[in-house]
């Protein structure tokens, strides 16, 4: 079956304690479904060119012939390849004095204020060149595989000119991520006089159609301080028009008015959250923008966290993501998001689960081939060194993931 | 100089892009001085027969004869081994279904009166026999080093009985850690009848004359629930006068005198405090008492954090430890105990160090060996994956402990 050339081999994992996935083949889960896992006991997975073939318990294993590489599962439980559909991976340079002096005290609004903040990552984005950023971004991608990622987006919005920002969304797609367009990001000091509206006639003019191009969504970021409602609408229309999906980030700081938009406009996602009231919930429950909370981010910033159990009880559709930047959010980890999922969020390690797999691929278009452990589907899986799958949400901060699987090659061994 | 036998070889750790450790030799840092981290950049450090016998700056690097083993540490930093002194990492099984139950919105009171909590593991650790729970030790004290930490304390508690709370002080011990016998963990099913003094004098009279030849200090857990004040005072002082060290489980979910009683008896520690109100606060900080905050408990249970930045103003002596156990932290990670002191705590990377390293030494009686990279302390050192040794804390929940090195040997090995 395995004829060769750069043909994957066949795998079989096998003895699995458990193998956890979301149920059924549909996606989104939301309302009662967005809790239902599968979990089948002392199981295996085959996969084959790439893809899941077969996955059952070990007592329906049917006899194999011919070349399979085989994996010993005995010990471990098995979750589809976890997909992170919000980051902002692809930068240089870091954030690390910002984040000292936020510790002693300074906010996140007066760091940017002061010329910190996302322009301070912009110009060591656009120093670094195409090659650097490409080096930057594999190393942060090598942090995402330890973490159990297999399936990433990426925004631009470190450039905020059209080199830079063309080049971002190059190296991301080279690198096998899904890239969003974020151009409006923020206004560069290029442009501090003539002001946002003439930023974004310069964006859709000069950047927008390569960009098209190249990515997959755009994003915007709607905030005081950033972007306003208009202006955002004006962006995402046009981008809409060049064929991308949309995406926003909405109600960080303020609630502004992002989740109307989103409704008016037919994202796809709306990501944040944190500060979504009641009758933002309930435009979000009867929509099918999903709705990307990025609890590391109220974390890392020492804010509030959204208000997941509302939107998830309300019948939202539900994602997780890292928010993975150098400011306000500085990690990769995609376990630590379910932790805090099942400790700040009040939601189970289920729903957790099921929100960044299935219904985070969803997000990414993806979910007909990603976020599954079931025939059909990429064979990108994740083997956590515990016995009870639950250890990705239970065990805080340490060393769950074991062993990744990505398009049926181990890309990850035993660590754990 | 290195004569060999099982003697550890002098090894030569070059190239260090920063070495942070404490300022000074005294311990505690308290005041103002809890933040004082002496940084030498492109530093070396020799480790000799298990001590440093050198630190400095590449450039002050003398000749070295004899034969002497390199660590290159280009593109990395060093700050001492942590220092773990609350943990309770000597249990067998674990709490994840506790864990989901309590994420579905059962509280930790609640999952305690129905029998999980901490009983259900005296079951697992009764269950286990000492064999058992030695293999279970070494798991979870693999964690630790993986995590940077060198030194570590850990409690009984979880037998509660003669033989067990005896077994689990013979297993730490024999693990390298730091024992603190913790009898009054909680009142065993077979003494509910009889209740919580007979059970204390039964511990008094049956079990403390042989955990004071293991134990270095006792503890209580003072709180609603469990032991009163009163009955508190009357553990603790048969176990100062067994020849102990005194600590306390001190304000966790109510305010229950245990600031008062730690600074009537002397206790080296107090810990977890995140009920203490002002009154508490100045108490302490007019005292020598440690106040060990555990933000990684409160963060677990999603409880309010402890009042760190108002304790470090008031010239409070400040700790910082995981907690780690399987009911309401579980998490051996004193790296995101350092993340949550910056994002939750309102600490200064450069307190959090100086809080989990040479204040922890203190803790456990060790400051003049442990919690420092100076010459005459023992070579327990971390090295960092990054050239600011503060992405310890800023890069949250990332892979930041590179090398570890124990003793003046390679406890850890490139992992980063």
């Amino acid at each position: 079956m395995t004829a060769g050339g750069s043909e994957p081999p066949r795998l079989l994992i096998r003895g699995l304690s458990q193998i956890a996935t979301p149920a059924g083949t549909a996606a989104p889960l939301r309302g009662a479904a967005l809790g239902e896992v599968d979990v089948v006991e002392d199981g295996f997975i085959l996969c084959e060119g790439g893809r899941i073939t077969a996955v059952g318990a070990m007592s329906e294993l049917p006899a194999l012939r011919g070349e399979v590489e085989e994996l010993e599962g005995t010990g471990l439980s098995a979750i589809p390849g976890l997909v992170d559909c919000h980051t902002h991976a692809c930068f240089a340079g870091d954030r690390v004095e910002e984040f000292a002096l936020r510790a002693a005290g300074a906010s996140y609004e007066e760091l940017h204020a002061a010329g910190g903040g996302i322009l301070s990552t912009v110009r060591a984005t656009r120093a670094a060149g195409e090659s650097g950023l490409a080096d930057a971004l594999a190393l942060h991608r090598a942090w995402m595989v330890r973490s159990g990622t297999t399936t990433f987006e990426a925004k631009s919005g470190y450039g905020l000119d059209r080199e830079t920002e063309l080049a971002q969304l190059r190296v991301i797609r080279e690198a096998g991520g899904v890239p969003t367009f974020l151009g409006a990001h923020a206004v560069p000091p290029e442009f501090s006089e003539a002001g946002a509206v003439a930023y974004l006639e310069f964006l859709i003019a000069e950047v927008l159609p390569e960009a098209a191009d190249l990515a997959e969504a755009a994003d915007v970021f709607l905030e005081r301080g950033a972007f306003d409602r208009d202006e955002a609408r004006r962006y995402l229309v046009a981008c809409r028009k060049a064929g991308l999906e949309l995406r926003l980030h909405g109600d960080q700081f303020t609630e502004s008015g992002a989740v109307p938009l989103a409704l008016e406009l037919g994202a796809r996602s709306i990501d944040h959250l944190e500060s979504t009231r009641s009758a933002g919930i309930a435009a979000l429950a009867a929509s099918d923008v999903t709705a990307v909370l990025l609890p590391l981010s109220a974390l890392f910033l020492g804010r509030p966290m959204p208000p997941a159990r509302a939107l998830a009880d309300s019948g939202a559709v539900l994602a997780l993501a890292t928010d993975f930047n150098p400011g306000s959010s500085f990690s990769e980890s995609l376990p630590l998001v379910c932790s805090l999922a099942c400790t700040q969020l009040r939601l189970a390690p289920d729903e957790a689960l099921v929100a960044c797999t299935t219904n985070a691929a969803h997000v990414l278009g993806r979910a007909d081939r990603k976020g599954r452990i079931a025939p059909g589907f990429d064979a990108d899986i994740v083997l956590l060194g515990a016995e009870d799958w639950r250890y990705l949400a239970y065990h805080l901060g340490g060393p769950v993931v074991h062993t990744v699987v990505q398009g049926g090659e181990i890309a990850l061994a035993g660590s754990a």
